[in-house]
């Protein structure tokens, strides 16, 4: 039941904080509107962090099929317990979605462009480019997985009241980084579970939820985080 | 006395801080004008490290009755004691709100625009609509509270350190996610105590204080932190 | 000894690092020209948090007239220890200056508007008015002694290892949310300091070094930092 | 062979996280194209927060040779582990630049300026100046090698949870604030290991890799680090 709720509060937390910032810098008359990267990124990085604070000691706050499923590969979680992850992490991404709509209920009809409300929810490639952009989403959720392991690794000795920042530090960094192809999903739940939200809720004048592209923010950070979980665990069973 | 003058400092550092920034970016001829949604996010969510960092240890530097009134909801602060924090954060924010007048004393007469000298001292809508501006403002005190509630749980062990550091980063993430539609007022002493001084202050060709919408940032922030704190205690009380 | 040489090093950090990004940003060039007021702000905290981390177990990392003056007037630094305090800020604040010379030697000359070179050593007003800019130097400065009045408190607990990063942010913050009127010296030796090396150093085509405006950033903080010492005492003194 | 990998997962991190960040701002159709010097210097930064939390606690977490040879300097590493350090700084720098190159696959070709496709291996000058380009590196390093001595002198008691964030912070705030002449190597391994990739990658249309260049951010960051650990010895051996 832990599991269930921590990753569902989490999750939820984080698409609110997350799909939240990119509401505010798209959507028409936002008082963020066109205030850059340096804002997306901040906003997904400190929501990363606050959702860690508020769910880490409920559940560890995964938040991320990808990381469970990385710790999955490297026998930390049980396979029972990964459905519950699973379940807590799309309910909460949906529910976060929800939240974000509401907030910004009066934008969506002042924005013209159906592209930038898709943003709002779900992830898409600067390029489309089915290679290119796997590769890229294979990497990020790689460097997250191995900086997850990294920070928590019990040789750092950190603890639980700084540990959710420096996690929060870790997805601004990929977002700076890693974000430029693809706008860094890095997480399946944080990608379908809005865009599933995209596709039901009466948003005016939207348009298809994209599904074509759906699948490769779900299968190249599954991926991604089964080999970054190894190549760490290969690294320090070097040492 | 403890409660009442930490209050009162820190209410007036966060407001001179707070409101501070947004002069800075508002204001004519001031070096920071139009230095965007980073700056105005970054200066109320450092303000509020500050301010927690100078009054938490004197009278727990809630420094918003909406915090308040969470905890009340909560029986974590008694009613008696309730009204004077409201005191304190209400005397603070007003004081606040003169310094930075007095900090930006020239500035003033060389802006033009009274929509903008309104705007250093309390929030207005993005676009006017009751219901989504309530709406928005309930989920982000909500939020507020749940990250508060959260972050100072004692499962994450959080020193006094490091807590006012990652409350201020909880505020700057709220103003990235969800300040977009009304400006996050999120407190109402921090929306009411400075748009009285704006009402009482020699300010040069000023505008009326926007009396009609000054309801909204006081009952949406009050009903979203009743709810925020309700919902975090019901979903720690399932586990 | 200790003293002497802490603050030296300690000041002269302070001045590469937040000199050094004025210079990144005005001067013609640069790859950091016109970045904005962020990074204004962000190289000048992060410059103290790093002045501090070197120098505070030295000499207790003043880097500031301002702050040895406010302690003096609270009795927590010997009158005799304070001359040697002064000696090394404006030693170290001078040395600092010609560091940033050095470091963008090839941009001087490349760099038309001698205000622009004057900026990157010392403040001036946004708007010429004695009073006013007085009067903002003065509340940034009380803002400043009392946050480091109360990050410090005992009570707090704050430790050496997060303690300069949390002075870093007061800095930080002090100019998202005061710089805008004057540019925030908040600090006798990192404006006249660098102002006298201005006057020295073979700067091409450069201005006078605005002297009839020095003594305000002197002053100014001076008198701030004791008004800002004595309410916190007086507040505390309260409880 | 911790001192290998360490340094070969720590360097490889550093440069995919602030390559990356440079592919971001720099290459064509990127979602943070233009996006401004806070974002290169915040992606460095927390680049190498996140390389030294991994790999500060394997092999200490130099990832830049001239951090080694400072430390040799002062007689802190042995000369045969130099070797082991610098061999795995360049190959994980190498390893870095051509993950970089992967994560942004589709861009190369889209981005016609070759100044910009090697922009993102490796630095060039605002102003080509050998005297002035050289002077930079040296105090910029000088600057990173008494940061580093400073954040983790013992006195500071700064912890392993904390530290890597420190130093994220220093190379933040040397970006900021000395970045503008030189684009702040200050790392011989961050410049040459991606110069190289950038020669031997089959990139479209791209540019010679500056050779003439390629001495001075080895031979200042090299000299520079040198310097600054003994004026940090120095000072501290003064007291």
């Amino acid at each position: 039941m832990s599991i269930f709720i921590g990753e569902l509060i989490g999750t939820a937390v984080l698409i609110l904080l997350g799909g939240g910032v990119v509401a505010n810098v798209l959507l028409e008359r936002s008082k963020g509107q066109n205030s850059g990267w340096i804002v997306i990124t901040a906003g997904w990085g400190f929501g990363v962090a606050i959702a860690v604070y508020i769910a880490g000691w409920i559940s560890g706050a995964h938040i991320n099929p990808a990381v469970t499923v990385g710790f999955l590969a490297l026998g930390k979680v049980a396979a029972g317990d990964a459905l519950l992850y699973f379940a807590g992490q799309f309910a909460g991404a949906f529910i976060g979605a929800v939240l974000v709509w509401l907030a910004y209920l009066p934008h969506w009809k002042q924005t013209e462009d159906p592209d930038l409300k898709l943003a709002v929810f779900c992830t898409g490639p600067a390029i489309r480019s089915t290679v290119g952009n796997l590769l890229c989403e294979m990497i990020g959720t790689a460097m997250l997985m191995i900086g997850v392991l990294g920070i928590f690794h019990e040789n750092n000795g950190i603890g639980s009241g700084f540990g959710p920042y420096a996690v929060g530090i870790l997805v601004f960094s990929l977002g700076l980084s890693l974000g430029g192809p693809t706008g860094y999903a890095i997480n399946p739940a944080r990608d379908l579970g809005p865009r599933i939200a995209h596709a039901l809720l009466p948003i005016p004048n939207k348009r298809d939820s994209d599904w074509s592209y759906a699948w490769i923010p779900v299968v190249g950070p599954l991926v991604g985080a089964v080999i970054g979980a190894f190549i760490y665990q290969g690294a320090i069973g070097l040492l």
